[in-house]
């Protein structure tokens, strides 16, 4: 591996790949550095249907697979490592990696996506997409006239209910409060008469753990004023506690928001010049495969011009 | 056809598409309208390198093919016709088509994309389809072991003269400025040695006029630096100097700006609520397939909530 590059773009997601097809394509000398601890949300998608081009739909590992060999096709140099630390010197960034090798490069793009929160509780890892999902908008034709439940009470929790609403039978929304904290309008619409005998409010109760052979049928919750154990049976469970942006590492270099999200302007450059973020990680994008494809591509032509102006 | 429907997108290009599979499966009932008098301008492209999930490029054609099976898989309805004007109504729109149908919709998306600009010089219209094209993928064949003028220095002069390259035996590339816009990937291309005996750059010309008698065999030039006028003799002429929107239809019903792009906030709402705007169209957008995409499926997104927020 060089030591030295045009472009390091960190993060191996939708968002990351384009941008190195883009930033390759440009002739810049760009390596994407993957994640071995945090895959790519997609990859834990079954089938992916609405990212544009596949009416069939498309396995979200094979998608990636698809963005990797296309930014390989153009030049772009790959790695797998995790990213310690990032250092601004006088005319290039250090990025330092935990094998202890140290980058040189002109311009950075974040693209290192987010994760969700999880219950951490009994067969969770096991059943995701296999009955457990984070995202109401990917899965839901999967459970038309089907039963759910959902897990949370803030706005994600209630927005994804409302999404699931016009396709099943049958929701649960269970809770560990008694109050929500999700929106008044949120709540109105998801509480509403004419959704009545289709919602059922679960509260307050805690997941114990998620019950099924192969997948997912039923989920164990706990009563936090009575302690009665009881079960909801289920095709599919939706945890909506809220996601993590995956920015942790990069420990002020660029200005995060309240909840750890990287803030941009409209070129996608962060606080920091020279550093540009794209996809999940960023704050206010919308977290679909095709938007952080193309927050990729937004990224890739910034950083070009980005060195194209500041000559090295 | 049905005169009622929930959405209605004006346009069947990417975004168009995208914003279809995005409101049919949040179960709104959606229209595509496509025009048949501007098609969307991917399908002028041979192969699209750069659109995430073709590691081999994909044909431009095929693709839409491709996003518009996928809208119609989730239920989206389509036809084509073209739109002669929007009226606001108290409660709804009315989207009036070259047919004479009026059809009632609770909102919009356009997606009407752009199309080619024109020099506006003398006899470019007459030579329209007999000698000047717009269009390399659909009219190099017509020149093999020919001579061709291409004007323009950005992306798009670069890959139209890339792809004639493979068909002329000549090539003049002619553009007013003595630097190019272009990418540095299609410069280093078409400016390589391997075609230096094919290519020769003409700079810094503006066309004054095209020549001949039932067709083209000429494009007369002024050089800007000595006010020189020459004439280059060759069998056609491919002028790629930029785009128009197709948004004349509009005729006020949003806002535009002085280039005729469609002004749209955040969420991608016109100036008109209830109206949104995508792609190629709008203001301040990367004219690529996969920003368009993803445009599309915002737009989408923001007229669900525009729905759910006004009971109609």
């Amino acid at each position: 591996m060089d030591d030295s590059y045009d472009l390091i773009i960190i993060g191996g997601g939708p968002a990351g790949y384009t941008a190195g097809i883009y930033a390759s394509r440009a002739l810049l000398n760009t390596l994407i550095i993957t994640s071995y601890i945090q895959p790519p949300q997609v990859v834990l998608t079954d089938i992916v249907e609405n990212y544009p081009g596949f009416p069939e739909g498309i396995n979200g590992f094979d998608f990636i697979e698809k963005v990797k060999q296309q930014a390989e096709k153009f030049g772009c140099k790959m790695t797998v490592s995790e990213v310690v630390k990032i250092e601004k010197q006088d005319k290039h960034f250090e990025v330092h990696l935990s094998s202890k090798a140290i980058l040189k490069t002109k311009a950075i793009i974040i693209a290192s996506g987010r994760r969700n929160k999880k219950l951490s509780v009994e067969k969770e890892e096991e059943f995701i997409g296999k009955g457990i999902s984070y995202c109401a908008v990917c899965d839901a034709p999967l459970y038309r006239y089907k039963t759910v439940a959902v897990i949370g009470g803030g706005d994600t929790a209630f927005s994804e209910a409302i999404y699931l609403t016009k396709f099943v039978n049958k929701l649960y929304l269970i809770h560990r409060r008694e109050q929500f904290r999700a929106t008044k309008l949120l709540q109105k619409r998801l509480l509403s008469d004419e959704l009545k005998d289709k919602v059922e409010v679960v509260i307050p109760y805690i997941v114990e753990k998620f019950v099924g052979e192969d997948r997912l049928n039923g989920v164990v919750i706990r009563n936090l004023k009575t302690n009665n154990v009881e079960i909801i049976h289920c095709d599919g469970v939706f945890v909506c506690i809220g996601y993590q942006p995956n920015t942790e590492f990069l420990n002020g270099i660029v200005k995060l928001d309240d909840n750890g999200y990287i803030i941009t302007d409209i070129n996608l450059q962060t606080s920091q010049p020279g550093i540009f973020a794209c996809g999940d990680c960023r704050q206010n994008t919308l977290k679909q495969v095709v938007y952080a494809c193309a927050d990729g591509a937004k990224a890739a032509l910034s950083a070009v011009e980005f060195i194209e102006n500041n000559k090295f």
